[in-house]
């Protein structure tokens, strides 16, 4: 068991022991979280019990190795509201139980032990672990932070070799709110399957929709993934998806072997799957704009604070601020965490120039403008 | 992607057609199934609907790497009860999606891509898709039919070389209901770590309770498996632990982070997890009883009929009789469809001397009376 797993130390680290410390003597605010039952955005628990009742008495089990029929004309719907070029046959969705296990499976459908993966250098530290598991190695390409957190091609383009089997975009972005608007030179010129994840693509910040990676590049194998984790606030429910594109489609029975080893989706999940997006979504706008308030007050907050700046985000949840004058994170984090303020080091996320801090804009209003205003401050006073 | 997950000759064999042919001319009685819902054996839905109540309103989200305490309470006090010797701690159990979901952990946690497995060449198969993941070489070991299914433990011991990782082991097993009852003196010798798959220790034959392998072999790491797919008839809820005996705390902390990856167990069904246990044994009770009376007529009929031999199961719901006097299971199994009885050839299952034949004893009574006559009819005419 090579690498990640190996790294065992779970004693408490720096943080952890000072995050404890300013607990028990000032107390702080926590801009870190993005645990959105900690923020009260709950999904309405009537729409889940409701939803429920017509399935106790009704269970039977009726495996299918792409997911029910149910879940997967609900996600197909709004896929076709929100893009109608993008028709998906039921057959291109795949039910899995999260869009960790919809990696996993991917990983192992496109890769053999030894091969590689292409994946943001900067990204949610989950990739290395599901990687880790098929003995892939995963090969970093950079965003270019000036130029909007775009990726960097030549990056790309210089991190692929014989043993590369596919390429993972992330759009909207984690951490930085990036979306990829436009067909990229780079991924059309290689020709490799893309793993597009668009956990985020519920929270859009400057436009209505994400536009769908499988519909910039339709001339190559496009994975999409999603689920309800993000969308509707339901990590707990287990319930993720992969919809191929037309390419794609030459994978799919060898898809339907592997999701069919573990058939990892509840049933009763994929039972509630039609009442989350159709009395969903009124909580789900609900989300989008309390996101939308947070960020636009924190680019109003530091439009005259030269000492933190940030690329206003294209969606998603998070915002990555760099903040000048510091080159330490950890010292950065301490000295805010002394002020009463709880955010994380960027170096969480991975590789990325300069001093960035990762804030979560899923937090409760008040307690986020609280938040804001001790970063400020403890900012100013350093 | 080598192997199993390559076979994609998905075309209809010979078997279908002729499944569907007579279901289209005399019909045919199917003892083939091992679904319980199409057999009526389905839990209470009133328990499940009044356990869920409490759930919907405090719906909150707090991910553990071994899954909720609460359901992991549950788990322990089964096992406490079954076998008082056994002593359990929380933090010995981890939840996950499925026993499938289970296996995949554990081979990662224990082997590296080129490692290699032992596994009865007889078994439910599904091991080969689940070691091809990781890209793990499953070694058969034999089961003695004329020794009550016994391991061959020289079989066993041959099978190993320096790259095997652990041995796993059924019990009961499945197809055959053979128990392990005993310690098995080479298990002791290799110091291997054992997985051990219980799923089928609810349902036991000869005796009131299967004894624990981990009790069994208490100086060896074991991982114990089971689920309550198989136990509660709730396949499609989707829960499934790993029970550590004391021996295999060591791989604890690797667990964690392997389980922390997927998170793949969904938070109602823990939630309900103490409701199975304390309300769902009158269910369990009533399927054992089905089986125990399906077993029981399967062996009375057969006692006057050199055509057909059981060694009968110690446990589990299948029957894997040996028929005599013929030579190929397809034509076998072709011969009894025609005679309107469908079940499954041996083969299915993997390797086997002789000529044997799968049956579900989870079928309705009435059904499998009528199967059972069918399938003696058959018999003698040929």
């Amino acid at each position: 068991m090579p690498g990640v797993y190996d790294d065992l130390d779970l004693s408490p680290n720096e943080l952890e022991l000072a995050r404890l410390h300013q607990q028990a003597s000032g107390g702080y605010v926590d801009l870190s979280s993005s645990n959105p039952t900690e923020h009260g955005l709950i999904f309405p628990p009537q729409v889940l019990q409701q939803a429920a009742e017509g399935f106790w008495a009704s269970r039977r089990y009726a495996p299918d190795p792409h997911g029910s029929a149910t879940a997967r004309a609900a996600v197909a719907a709004y896929y076709a509201g929100r893009t109608p070029a993008l028709h998906l046959e039921l057959d291109d969705l795949f039910i899995t139980a999260s869009t960790s296990e919809a990696y996993a499976l991917l990983f192992a459908l496109l890769a053999d032990p030894g091969d590689n993966l292409l994946a943001p250098g900067l990204c949610y530290p989950l990739f290395e672990y599901l990687a880790a598991l098929r003995d892939l190695e995963l090969r970093p390409y950079q965003l270019c932070e000036e130029d909007g957190w775009r990726i960097d091609e030549a990056s790309l383009r210089d991190a692929v070799d014989q043993r590369t089997r596919a390429i993972l975009l992330i759009s909207p972005h984690n951490p930085t709110g990036s979306v990829i608007q436009q067909p990229v030179a780079v991924l059309r010129e290689l020709g490799l399957p893309l793993i597009c994840d668009e956990v985020f693509a519920a929270f859009t910040y400057a436009q209505p929709h994400v536009p769908p990676l499988a519909a910039l590049h339709p001339e190559l194998p496009v994975f999409t993934l999603n689920g309800i984790s993000k969308f509707f606030a339901l990590p707990d429910l287990k319930l993720g998806w992969i919809a191929l594109n037309p390419p794609a489609r030459h994978f799919l029975p060898r898809l339907e072997l592997l999701n069919d080893t573990f058939l990892g989706a509840n049933s009763l999940t994929q039972y509630l799957a039609p009442a989350l997006f159709a009395q969903g979504m009124d909580f789900v706008n609900a989300m989008v704009a309390r996101v939308r308030a947070n960020v636009d007050l924190f680019i109003a907050t530091i439009r005259q604070a030269p000492q933190i700046t940030l690329r206003p985000p294209d969606g998603g949840y998070y915002l990555f601020p760099a903040v000048h004058g510091w080159e330490d994170e950890d010292a950065l984090v301490l000295h805010l965490l002394a002020h009463g303020v709880l955010v994380h080091p960027g170096y969480f996320y991975g590789e990325a120039a300069g001093t960035h801090l990762l804030i979560s804009a899923l937090t409760e209003p008040t307690q986020f403008a609280d938040g804001l205003t001790r970063l400020m401050q403890a900012l100013t006073r350093s």
